[in-house]
């Protein structure tokens, strides 16, 4: 399979080694790494699959390589190429480039025994990191705005700049958390508050997802266990908990992805809450926050042994509240393991 | 003019709100701003220059939208939209898109008035945010490495999270430094050690940009007069600094951007050190880190009133160190003022 990649996770997948300025070309049985002389050293120490090639400009030293090559087709993922820099590596061309969306990310579905363990430890240190958290905004976030609470999520989750962040993590309270990618406000954390975090650091470059939704009173714990004492949040707090509990119960190695999504859904509109669960059970996580299988009511994949994917549902009503609970669920002999 | 635009920054500039789900379709003397659910009620708050469209899918919107309007051509920037968002665009449409690369950065090259006092304003506080991390590196840094140093960079030009950073900021420690884009390493910071800063912060989300090359010594400061102690650094750093002294004092509106990069790369080469300063001399700023004009020896730009670009020479010498100074200038009544 001939095929040339550009996006730095692909990259990395390929050949553990990536950095800003380079191109992946896999030609039959010759893969090249192109990149400028600012990596080129370090490229070389890293990498034993491909032959490092130095360039000044990487899309037309590919384009040398393909026409060098005389390949017929070569594969890629029209998601990783800008219109500009697609038309300058296909230019004058004579192989025919064959679009495949999402041609890394297919690839790296199903994790090998390595990977596993590099996710669970990055789960590992993410819940760790969860329960730090919660000692420090008990200790000394009452009072303080979302972007202060942001910037502690951020401090306790990277260890103070030792691990990069999954994603810029999300603290939201009461009515913020009903927005499912909310932004940092002016408001401040009172005792009783509903607090919602979403955060995840990276081990090894693998990334780590988890959301927790909590009553904000001293001592409290990022558990699943939560008492509210506002009656409509308890009951919809429960109905995220079960269902988030139940798919992961449920989720069985040749199931669809739809079903997993199906068990989640099913249980949120039995408690009555069906219209605010606005988003997608869960998606794959990896190296990339976003990867496949997409758990959705739409997705047709199949769940497999070795997948790794988060199990997030949540109710989301405007102007009042929101609650997800999320965990990284891998798949193993057939069963849905939490990391 | 009928154009169509995707980047966060172009819409923003476009109509004063962006997010990370739109499109902005602009068709004579109709405006669209298409987005999704979750943003149109901001949207619709804060747009009145264009109108906003709901939609789940906002490219196919978008396409429905041109094909109504019945344009003939549309402009659209290659490099903002990848091979299938494009696809889909242009799918089965009657209009001629033509590619126009950097249509939003070359609209806003010129900076009106107020956008100067914004990057004013984002400059002095990104220059306030430097001596304040002077002050604490040199009471707790020493003993400790790049990553806590990076991330204490971080806090204080974030001022503990209240303002989004123009990018990671870079800190390196002598050899590293040697690295115009360093990653963080585990070497840790000892008195009479080259330290080098890059960072920015956003303020009304227009960027600072400021590099500081420093003697680390107690109570040192990020100012641009230094005593090392080993000579060819002192040798180097002041050969940098005439660089980045000369191309501020000489830059004139009218001039070619390559004179500019020339005046500073002359000071270098007569000082012997020209094969290391291996980029260009600097780069507009505004909404994005990165804008037009570019300071190069290739840039045919001509300097205007209301740009804002940084000067930025350096001089890199594998495994040794690397020095670069840099601040944001402003065109001013001709002349080049510094931010």
């Amino acid at each position: 399979m001939n095929y040339i990649l550009k996006n730095e996770n692909a990259l990395y997948y390929e050949c553990g080694y990536s950095c800003d300025n380079a191109i992946y070309l896999r030609c039959g049985l010759e893969a090249y790494f192109i990149t400028d002389s600012r990596y080129t050293l370090e490229a070389k120490e890293k990498i034993i699959s491909a032959q490092v090639v130095a360039s000044r400009d990487i899309i037309d030293t590919a384009r040398k390589l393909i026409k060098k090559s005389k390949l017929k087709k070569l594969l890629f993922d029209p998601k990783e190429w800008s219109v500009q820099a697609f038309e300058k590596l296909s230019e004058k061309s004579s192989v025919t480039f064959k679009q495949m969306p999402d041609f890394s990310k297919k690839k790296r579905m199903i994790k090998s025994s390595e990977e596993l363990l590099i996710l669970e430890q990055a789960a590992k240190y993410g819940k760790k990191a969860f329960d730090a958290l919660a000692k420090e905004i008990s200790k000394h976030g009452f009072g303080e705005d979302e972007y202060l609470l942001t910037y502690t999520a951020k401090s306790i989750l990277s260890d103070f700049g030792s691990f990069d962040l999954s994603f810029d993590p999300i603290v939201a309270l009461n009515a913020n958390a009903a927005k499912p990618h909310a932004l940092p406000t002016e408001s401040r954390l009172s005792r009783g508050d509903l607090l919602l975090v979403d955060a995840g650091l990276k081990y090894e470059r693998y990334c780590s997802d988890r959301t927790r939704t909590v009553f904000a009173e001293d001592n409290f714990l990022f558990e699943t266990h939560q008492n509210f004492t506002d009656k409509k949040i308890q009951k919809a707090y429960d109905a995220v908990l079960k269902a988030h509990d139940s798919a992961i119960e449920k989720c069985k190695s040749g199931m669809k992805a739809k079903k997993v999504d199906a068990i989640a859904r099913e249980v949120i509109e039995k408690a009555g809450f069906g219209s605010y669960f606005v988003h997608s059970t869960g998606h794959g996580v990896g190296l990339d926050i976003h990867e496949l299988p997409l758990i959705s009511s739409r997705s047709e994949a199949i769940i497999e042994d070795g997948m790794v994917f988060t199990i997030e549902p949540g109710i989301y009503i405007p102007d009042e509240f929101g609650i997800r609970i999320e965990d990284m669920v891998a798949m193993v002999k057939g069963r849905g393991v939490v990391l």
